[in-house]
């Protein structure tokens, strides 16, 4: 059987992949007026008198919000939110195993981004976090952005800012074994939509200089015709702003490659032109822009895909679980970029110097170090921003 | 310590009475793959094929979101959405204890009607059923009565049919002691809001003709001023129509009084002056319409009220977990007045006739064959009325 065979057998078994439990028993009458009515009541006004308190008497402290409107869900696309929902719930499941995240899906029967924000605005004071998840560009951005700004509570959206930091780990430890500085890099991104703008946003943040960024269409610079607003920001962040070549041409002499956009777009030929100690992330799933065998074969000297069946698997599970522990251990009214880069640096660091190597640059999702070192500086970047409660 | 004292130290040591849990494990590279990507996109293109499959591949038949906007909550009024979260995780609480219901708290910061029907019609592809919770009336019903036209999941508000049901259940086994049958009755009913107005409703379909209800201002009858759209419709229901005199007069010969109203508005005199056999069910809470004690003293037959401390406790946690359950069970895509006429039943059938007396006319809600046999009778009446899916 395939993957795909398996894993429909197995989730018509599981019928759901999470469940809501009680934390508590209730058998008797005793239990039921402390835990229900009357007891309830109690913990009711003191929240009544100070909102705040919600995080002493219920879940709130612990809990995030799986939004999605179902229109970007894997490579699938606008499937809608009930075909959305067994990925929400996968979402869920692994903010519990990862992380002890209470977290629940909410799959809106809505595209309109205003639409949206309102009604996440609505249901906020059930949540302590929001994610955002697999909502297209760029709608999300703005969803995203005007979420932060309205709520007191962390808004993520996974498939920006959550693909950076997991590419920035990679970029962070493939950098110690080239031996290469940020800020002398010349980089190539595919890709400016969600993930390629916030992959973008963080490497300025790194240090890097020099970026050159494609669209669909071709380079985003100066002259360009109809940018989005996402690519309008991100032309603003690049350098050269003029360059209006072909991806072709930009690779020669680069040291970085980074792919968040379509398969086989990249060539052998390609990959040959750049710099002595090059990297190479493409990571369009299930399909990269080149495949991780022919990258090394043309002489990609660090190869990182998105899948698992690769070595160096970048894959977002790595950051999100990590990272609200984080945010809830500290309080954290939003996550800042700081928060996020220290997110990267401590995934990159969970692995030892003496461990990297080009097939090992990515810590395992499966490493239980991960979220522990996320969660402290992620809590530490919180405390120094002062954006704690 | 009071019981409030106590139930806020347990509620700050539970921080949260539910959790949301995993129900497989993610320990390996193989486990990611089934239940997260690659595999997880096969039952998500299923159900974009067909939204039906959702029920086969998610939790959707057994989730409930349980809505609020707080402006109802317990007998403490419009406290807002943070402060009626520990009382919407204490009903999840139960929907998980008495009927393995996966329930999520959703508390909504917005009291506008029709924003409240977009957000629930927007969250309900993530969901199984609706339960509607402390939302005050008469707004309630018109949010009721929306999502049920709108859905094709069960919609329902607790404290309209809820209490409805378990009045009648109670109502059921009383009439068996006192030998009266429903259609010769004379009722007064004192509370014409969200539960009254429901109650009054299953009354009829349990074949009662002669009701007297009564608002705050007087008697509902057809001279009154600016009658509530929901008292339109009770008078409609009842009889007498033209009855403009005071609730003492109407208690003159009454078979059973119910109070879904305002504390101690009902004396001891107008309780002496009912018929032989009579029935009486102040159920204001926390301090009833009469207290259990006077009525007795004042020559009430039978007296249930909302209260624990009491013989009789009319309580909607004998309801709500196996009305849904039923749902569930049959399949049914809302839940008809049959439904709730055969959950009545079926809770008042729980206890043999031989056990019945007049300090024990409705069963504990720890009694575990309640939930067992509600869902069995419930699914059966969802079949017979056609609604399933």
């Amino acid at each position: 059987m395939t993957i795909y065979e398996d894993a429909l057998q197995a989730h018509e078994k599981w019928r759901g992949k999470i469940e809501v439990t009680s934390k508590i028993r209730v058998k008797t009458k005793d239990d039921l007026s402390l835990a229900y009515t009357p007891g309830v009541a109690e913990p009711c006004r003191k929240i009544a008198d100070d909102p705040k308190k919600a995080y002493d008497y219920t879940w709130k402290g612990n809990s995030v919000a799986v939004v999605t409107d179902g229109t970007a869900v894997l490579g699938l696309g606008d499937i809608g939110p009930a075909a959305a929902l067994p990925v929400m719930e996968g979402k869920a499941l692994l903010f519990k195993e990862f992380a002890d995240i209470d977290a629940v899906p909410i799959c809106l029967d809505t595209k309109d981004p205003q639409e949206i924000i309102q009604i996440v605005k609505a249901i906020a004071p059930t949540f302590g976090g929001i994610n955002l998840e697999d909502i297209s560009a760029p709608r999300c951005v703005e969803i995203e952005r005007a979420l932060i700004e309205a709520l007191d509570i962390p808004v993520f959206h996974d498939d920006q800012p959550g693909t950076a930091i997991v590419v920035t780990a990679a970029l962070i430890n493939a950098l110690k074994l080239v031996k290469k500085e940020p800020q002398n890099l010349k980089v190539v991104i595919s890709g400016t939509g969600a993930a390629g703008s916030a992959i973008i946003q963080m490497l300025v943040k790194l240090g890097v200089k020099e970026i050159f960024a494609f669209n669909k269409e071709g380079a985003l610079h100066q002259q360009m015709s109809k940018p989005t607003f996402v690519e309008k920001e991100i032309l603003a962040l690049i350098s050269p702003q003029n360059f209006s070549g072909a991806m072709e041409e930009a690779f020669v002499g680069a040291d970085v490659f980074i792919g968040v956009s379509a398969p086989k777009i990249v060539t052998k030929k390609m990959i040959a032109s750049m710099n002595n100690g090059n990297i190479v992330f493409p990571m369009a799933n299930p399909e990269p822009e080149i495949s991780y065998d022919e990258a090394i074969a043309a002489g990609a000297d660090i190869v990182g895909t998105g899948r698992s069946d690769f070595p160096n698997q970048i894959n977002n599970v790595l950051a999100f679980p990590g990272l609200f522990r984080g945010a809830f251990a500290a309080e954290a009214k939003k996550i800042t970029s700081s928060m996020k880069l220290a997110c990267a640096h401590a995934i990159a660091d969970t692995i030892p110097y003496s461990e990297l190597n080009s097939d090992y640059v990515i810590p395992s999702a499966f490493d239980e170090n991960v979220v522990e070192q996320i969660t402290m500086k992620v809590a530490e970047a919180a405390r120094k921003d002062g954006v704690t409660r």
